[in-house]
Parts: structure tokens; C-alpha cells; sequence
């Protein structure tokens, strides 16, 4: 069985959306919010059943681990009130996605952050994913300013009522930002990179997984730059008195294998242990094209997965094994 | 011969150090500046001798290109006035470094970048240092603000004007950040890289390497998270209708060999094209440590490089060709 932990609902049906925007504009003209339009079944399966499910299928994927459309979460836009509605709406049609394909998606949450708003605030939607609707982790977005970085690092003590919760649904969450709103970054070609790298170093700075040992937190693409540089890691974390890698951060850390290459992927494997590793493709996301050196898309990334002929043991660690350690709800 | 592309003066005599402490506190009691203090030969001798020296030859490298160091650059201090006075007396440092060890070290400059004032208003402290202290190029901070990144992007017009005088005086830019302000990041852990990556993804977007195509950038730390994710730049220049990478921003980009361990510096080789690779070691600087598993100093990227076996005509490219090439005053 070959699990894909990182997928967004990028396909969503074009009234969810048109409903964003008429949110925001009813927020901005300080109207009241529209009401959430009636999005058929018909419509969700026409959605997913073209690109997601299409795909999933073309690849050999069996489930997706399913998330609102990273880039769209936008949780500077409004204040908190809009962002809590906005997340529910997303949720609740990541749900309907999971009752009518249960056997290909599970759900997890986006969370109705907003900048300089405590995120004890979001451990109720949190909650309300998890037990009502069965979802089985969330993605905690490190950077909720859209690229200004207000809030303290995930490592500070302001973000542990949050951990303790995750701990007690025991649920991981994907650590992924958002929308940018500097002109300096691309928001998939810098942005998102940026705050894997980020967040890495963060907790390799602080005691974080050693205060909640059994938190869990996913840093997608690849780990950003990490394990391109690995050895800088090792050596700061050398110089700076932490743990060595293997022995801190990386007992509470994974890295899914968003990387669009055979090099890269090469390169993910030899350096990270495979019991961190989780199969994902971002899809569809970041990068819809088709590599004309490969004649295959670029985020169908079980072929580079696939072409490291592991050990038996190892592939069924990373494309479901992990996962299902990782986010042990899948199992419930 | 072996000429490494990116050496800071980070073991400067004390007293240069004491004296910028001086200025700032200077500038913030609204007092004049202090005197800069007198540093004897000596004292720079004995600053180099011991480490910068000691390593390049215990490595063999031939060549240091030779700039102040980059955390201590920190751009967002103090005014204009302050930043140039601070880059005049590292220039002149350096200069002296140059003059003790003229076959040993190569000049970089430190510009008087400032938060929101013109780049145009470094141009004279670049033509200085070229025509009258022999520099061969100059360290551009994409984000003077010290992580806030309140700057145009690095294509932006208002960029132009530098560009013009790069191009005339024909120098290459390595794009480097300096200290970070924000608790988000950590220097050189993933504010360096995350500029790196950040730079990258500008140049992708936007025209300037058509618009300049003399101009000469060198991406350092290995171009950030770049080569790793090699697959995604490639996709998203598709995506984007941006040229092919090797066709378009690799004309003019280089990355630098920072990179501090084998499996990084092998995936830089692989992807990267030969023509675009300088030898590196960031040294003294991010990571001093020895890596206790090779038993070596992290940041010794000369053996990586010889690891790597490579044709002789290629080892002398990433070696010294490349630098000659892309730093062409080296040979004046």
C-alpha cells in the first residue's frame, strides 16, 4: 500500500472559492458574511475525480493525506473570526472529500490562525477535525503574518498549549506556511522552502521535542534545505552544544520527499535515516509540468522513489509504514 | 593553484571590533564618532597568521577572495553615515590584508547599504575599493533591513544603477545577508540559506540577466536550497514561461562549494553545471568544528572536491578558472 502524506485540495470547486473572496469582501466593507454556498457532492466528485484521484490512480497511490490548498489558508487576510470561518469551510469539504472517498483520503486540518492571536485559540478546530470528523494531523503554519515572521519560534513556550494538545489527539502536524505577501519571495519557489529550513533550525536551537517527547512534525519538501546541507546542521548543532541530529531532533521530525528530482531524492536517503522519511508529491501543487529530460511529471515522485530500489523493509517504511506511525489515526 | 572564492576576515584584532561597538554607541548618544584606532601590522598579521593563513595552507589553498566578515556587515545598524564609515574601515582592513599577503588574498568589498537608501549611494565606496584598492568584487545584501526584507527584490529597477557600475567596472556580486533580527531565523543556519534560495527564485522570475548580460552574481552556501530541489526551479521556470535555467539565469549565476559534507557536495556536481561551480569553504566562518566522523574540519570543502575525482580539466575550472572567469580583475 503506498500512502502519500502530502496532498492539497488545490481543485476545489470554484464556488468554495468564489466564497473566499466574497468573504473577505463582505470583511473589508464590514458587512456580514455571506452565506457558505451549497457545494453538491456531484460538484466535490467532479473536483476530485479529474486531477486528485486521476493521478492518484495513474501513479499507483493508494491514500492521500489531505489538506486544504496551503496557499489559499492566507491567515493574515481578515482577523481571526474570518480565518476561523474560512478554516471550518475548508475543513468540513476536506470531510465531505474523506466520506465520499474513504478508502483514498484522509483528512487534515487547517487551522484558524491569525497573526498575534494565541494559538490555544485554534486547539477547538483542531479538536472538532480530529473527534468529529476523523482527521488524522494538521498543518501548523510557523508564519501566519504571510512572510513577515511577527510570531515567536516554534520552539518558544507560547505555542506549547497547542503541543500539548496534538500529544493528547496524537496527531502530527505538517509545518507549512502559507501565502507571501513580500515581493522578494515566491511562495513555492522561496517561501515555503525558506520556512522548512526555518523551522528545522528552530528546534534544533531548543528543547522542544525534548519537553514534549512524543511530539511529531513533519517538514515538508524535503526538509527545505536541510538535508542538502546536512553537514552545516550537524556542525552547528555541534558548535551550538545541542544534541547531535540523529539523537535530538530527529527522534520527533520527519521529512516527506517532495523533491523533483532523482538527484535530490538520491540524496534524501543517503543522508536522512528511513525511518524519517514519509512518501508525499505536493500534489496537485507546487509544480504541474511534465519534465522533458524524464517525460514524467515532476511531482510524481514515486518513480524517484521507486528507482533507489530499496530493501523491501525500507520502501514499505517509507511509503506506509511511517506514515502510519507518524499519523497513527490513519489505523482508527 | 586553488583560489578559494569566499573567505571572510573573521578574526579581525580586537580593537577594529571595540571601535564599531564605539561608533554605534556613538550614533545612538547623538555623539561624534571616535577615532579609529591605530592596528599595527603586527596586529593584523597576527590575526591572519594563526587562522586564515594557517588553514589555507594546511588545506593548500593558494587564494583566498578576501571579504569582511558578513554577520558583522549588519546593515540595519545605525544610519547611512554609520554604514559607511563601518564599510570604509573594513574595506581598509582588508586592503591591508591584501598588502601584507598581496599572493594570498584578494579583496571583496562591504558596500554602505542602509534601509531604504539608494543602492546608487554605494557605487563611490565600490568604485574605491576597485580602482584604488584593487578589489576584485563586492558582497551585495539583498535585504540591508537585517531580515525584515523591506528592499525591492534584487531585479527590481531600482537596483539598476549598481548593476550599471558593476558591469562597468567588471566585478561580480556575491549576494550575501548579514546578521538577523527576527528570533524566527538563525544567521547561518537559515537566514544565510534562506537568502540564497530567496535570490535564486528573483533572478528565475524576472529579466535581469537579459537586461545585463555581463553581469556576474555568485549565489554562496552551495545556492542555498537550489541544487536539492533542482527538479522544482526547472518545473517552475516551466511553469512560470521563464527560460530554461541553463539557458537563461545560469549564464550569469554561480554557486559557490559551501556545502560541508560528501553526499552535498556529490548532488552540487551532479546537477550543476561545471562552468558554474567555485571553490569554497565560507572559512573562517558558519561551522568551525571538526566532523567527528570523518575526523576533518566541517568546513574543509577542498576534500569533497578532490572526492569527487574529478577530470583534470574540470578540477581546474571549480578550482581557479571559474574564479579567474567570473572575477576577472584577479588576474590584473
Amino acid at each position: 500500500m503506498i500512502i502519500d502524506c502530502h496532498g492539497h485540495y488545490t481543485t476545489v470547486p470554484a464556488a468554495h472559492t468564489s466564497w473566499r473572496k466574497q468573504q473577505l469582501a463582505a470583511w473589508e466593507a464590514g458587512e456580514a458574511t455571506p452565506a457558505y454556498p451549497v457545494i453538491s457532492d456531484d460538484e466535490i466528485r467532479e473536483s476530485i475525480e479529474g486531477s486528485q484521484l486521476r493521478l492518484m490512480r495513474e501513479r499507483g497511490v493508494d491514500r492521500t493525506i489531505f489538506s486544504p490548498r496551503a496557499s489559499a489558508m492566507a491567515h493574515h487576510e481578515g482577523d481571526e473570526g474570518v480565518s476561523r470561518r474560512w478554516a471550518q469551510a475548508c475543513n468540513d469539504l476536506i470531510h465531505r472529500v474523506t466520506r465520499l472517498y474513504p478508502d483514498s483520503f484522509a483528512g487534515v486540518c487547517q487551522l484558524p490562525q491569525s497573526p498575534g492571536v494565541p494559538i490555544a485559540n485554534s486547539i477547538g478546530e483542531l479538536r472538532r477535525c480530529v473527534e468529529e470528523l476523523g482527521f488524522v494531523g494538521c498543518n501548523l503554519n510557523p508564519d501566519p503574518s504571510g512572510g513577515n515572521w511577527t510570531s515567536a519560534p516554534l520552539t518558544d513556550r507560547s505555542w506549547y498549549p497547542f503541543y500539548e494538545a496534538m500529544v493528547e489527539l496524537d496527531v502530527p502536524a505538517m509545518v507549512h506556511v502559507s501565502a507571501v505577501t513580500n515581493k522578494n519571495f515566491h511562495a513555492t519557489g522561496s517561501h515555503y522552502l525558506n520556512a522548512d529550513t526555518t523551522a528545522f533550525m528552530q528546534f534544533l536551537q531548543a528543547d522542544l521535542v525534548k519537553d514534549f517527547p512524543g511530539l511529531r512534525l513533519v517538514i515538508p519538501h524535503g526538509g527545505g534545505a536541510v538535508p542538502y546541507h546536512w553537514g552545516r546542521f550537524r556542525g552547528l548543532a555541534d558548535m551550538l552544544d545541542r544534541p547531535p541530529l540523529e539523537e535530538g531532533v530527529m527522534g520527533n521530525v520527519f521529512f516527506d520527499t517532495c523533491v523533483y528530482h532523482q538527484p535530490g531524492i538520491n540524496l534524501l536517503f543517503e543522508v536522512i535515516d528511513i525511518d524519517n522519511l514519509l512518501f508525499g508529491s505536493e500534489m496537485v501543487g507546487a509544480v504541474r509540468g511534465i519534465d522533458p529530460r524524464t517525460g514524467h511529471y515532476f511531482d510524481d515522485t514515486r518513480r524517484y522513489v521507486e528507482a533507489l530500489g530499496l530493501a523491501s523493509d525500507d520502501r514499505e517504511k517509507v511509503f506506509e509504514l511511517n506514515a502510519r506511525r507518524v499519523y497513527p489515526r490513519l489505523d482508527r
